[in-house]
This record gives C-alpha cells, structure tokens and sequence, in this order.
C-alpha cells in the first residue's frame, strides 16, 4: 500500500503520540502497583502482554442493563459512573476516578447487569476479566497479595461511606462530599450530583444557595 | 487446694461442656474456611494456638467511640450491631451474625473509634488482631489468598447492599430485608431495625400495619 509522505508522517506523528499516550498510562499503572508490590520486568511484560489499556470517548456506554459482561474496569485518566434506570429515571450510585476500579456484580454473579456504566469524560482505563487475573496471579502470586490488600482497602472505604450515607442529612452528605472528592463538582453534571447524594436537584440548588450565602461577609453600616 | 467432691464433679461437668462448645465453635470456623481453602492438621492448629475463640454476654459493648483498638471479630454464633451517636440518639447501620465479619475502621487507620460495636445477643465470636494475620498468613501464605477472596465477596455484596439504600424507598428497603435478613426481624428490637433502614420507629411501625393490611384476604359477600 502506497501512501503519499504527508500521511505517512502523519500516521508516524500519531502512532507516536499515542504510544507515548499508553507509555505513560502503563507508568501510571506501575506506580500505583508499586505501592502494593515491587515488580520486575518479567511480571510489567506479563501485565502489558495483556493489552489492556483502552481509551474511551465521553458517553460511551461500557456496559448496559441486561448484558452479560465479565469485564473488569480501573480508571487511569478520567470518569465513569453507575447508574440505575428505575421508573424510566436515572440514578447514580457511584463514580469511578482516577485510581478507582470497579468490578460489576454481573462479572461475580454472571447474571444480566442490573445497571449502566457510562463515561462521564474522555476516560483511559484498563479493562481485564477474571481469566486473566487467574493467569497472571497462578504465575506471580503478589498479585493474587495485592488484589486481596486493595480490596480490603476498598471495603473499609466502602463501608466508611455506606456508614455516611445511612447517619448524614442531605445537607451533610454534601458537604462531606465537598470536602472528599471536591474534583466532582468540576467534573459531573449537578443533576447527577443530586441522585449520587440521594436528593432532588432542585434541593441540590437551594442547598448550595443556602450554603454559600452563609459564606458572604456580613457588611456593617458604621 | 482442696476441693469437696462435688464442686470438682461440677467443675469437670463445666469445663467439659466448655471443651464441647469450643470444639463445636471451631468445627464451625474450620467447615466456613473449608469452603475457600483446604486445612491440613498443621494450620488448623496454628489457628487453635492463637486461642481467638470468645463467648461474650448480650450487652457487652465489644468497643467504644473514642476506644482505639486492634481487634476484629467474626461471629460464629449470634449477632453483634454497630452504631453511632450523633446527637445523643443511636444510629444503627449494620449487623453482623453468623459467618459475618467487621474489621472496625479505627483498626485499619489507626485512630479512636468513631462507633460502639455491641452484642445484641449472647454471642461467640472470633477475637483477633492484624499481627495474628500477618503471623498466619506468612507462615502459611494461602490464608491471605482466603482472606483476599473473603474481602472481594464481601466488597460486592456491600457495593449491592449500598446501591439497594440508595435506589430504594423506605417500603422497598423494608420489603428487601424481609427478604434477605428475616432472621433478624426476630432477634432485633424494632426501633434499631428503623434506625438500620434510615427510617424512624414510627413510620416503620406504620408501614408494617399497611402492608400485613395489605395481605390480609378480602372476604366477598354473597
């Protein structure tokens, strides 16, 4: 195949940027390993033999209620998030950020999901199954190590915020996510903001109104 | 010292029964760890040795805000509940009974107790501490493979748990661990149940009347 030198170099240029792309997302990867394990090169090779990085364009659906899937996510760059259609309405449960995995219930229980992902933002993540993590952690059991540590992480996380949920008012629950995961204000539409919270997002709107009236500085006429 | 006949017989009595009970608790604990690894003679004595076996009164208060502790429980048999104060007023959000397990968050970072842990009945539990898994689970390294796969199905069945309270309404959070946890309708007072389902006794109360109203038979007059 013939092809003129303009879009040769072009195809070069972009082959390039986009294998500088994934060299830094495998970097990424190796550094938050790093905190659970050491790896040598042997076991980085077995990981990228894998092929398990993709990129993912805003709105894409990863997976839909109903599908079977044994797919297995953690983001690297970006956002995706859980939601439930009930009632023809949407509610989100959860968003995934950088360093945040998600293992959908229909990938343990192999029944249909019983939600949506979606991406929230242009969004590099790794996509692995469970095959694979039998393979790799029958041939190096740390990960098989660093697998159970991340999900005890996880869990006492998990259980933190569920404990949150259940004792906080509204009010509260958003101000804690202020504090925690500031990013999300930036980054996630405020209706969606709402349904994570567990409220309208009218209520949402006055909230944040109430809230940042409190702030203003009282002025006094002298 | 010298004891009268009798109270030696009782004392042979009771610690035989003792003996019994224990030897009943750890064949529980060895058929539960049997379903994710197989013991030899040898771990299931390095297990023994570590004498984590305890039989604890209903009512006793197993930990305490502002208590800092390293212990974890796994109960064998009964029912141990967490709450918190907020306000003065008890905010129950979680029970654990048979084959369940809290690794209390102040164990994992190190600092007080934000919530009390409490036995709602009499309970025998396992007691044990970070260091016993570290010692365990080097010496005999498939421990930790069980414990990774113990927390992976306890993350998915909480990540469940916790999109359930959020989607739900308060009928349909009732109506889900009727189904789910009947057991517990029997062993725990109403109005820390109301708590756990973010609901106030009242309104449980209430919905309890609608609902068994609603299965009642309708009687046609001919």
């Amino acid at each position: 195949m013939i092809k003129s030198g303009g879009i040769t170099l072009g195809l070069l240029i972009y082959s390039e940027q986009l294998t500088k792309r994934y060299k830094k997302m495998q970097d990424i990867l190796f550094d938050f390993i790093s905190k659970y394990i050491s790896l040598t090169e042997d076991e980085k090779n077995a990981i990228l033999s894998l092929e398990i990085f993709r990129t993912v364009k805003k709105g894409t659906i990863l997976l839909k209620e109903g599908q079977k899937s044994q797919d297995e996510y953690f983001v690297l760059k970006g956002c995706i998030r859980k939601y439930y259609i009930i009632n023809g309405e949407e509610k989100t449960t959860a968003f995934f950020t950088e360093m945040e995995g998600l293992v959908p219930h229909c990938v343990i229980n192999n029944a249909p999901s019983e939600y949506f992902v979606v991406c929230v933002e242009d969004t590099i993540l790794t996509v692995t199954n469970p095959n694979m993590g039998v393979e790799v952690n029958t041939k190096f059991p740390k990960f098989q190590v660093m697998c159970g540590i991340l999900s005890e992480e996880l869990l006492a996380k998990q259980q933190i915020n569920f404990d949150e949920f259940k004792i906080s008012s509204p009010e509260q629950r958003y101000l804690n996510l202020l504090q925690s995961r500031p990013d999300l204000f930036q980054r996630v539409p405020q209706h969606q903001l709402a349904s994570f919270l567990g409220i309208k997002p009218q209520s949402l709107s006055r909230m944040r109104a109430r809230l940042s009236e409190k702030k203003k500085p009282v002025h006094c006429l002298s």
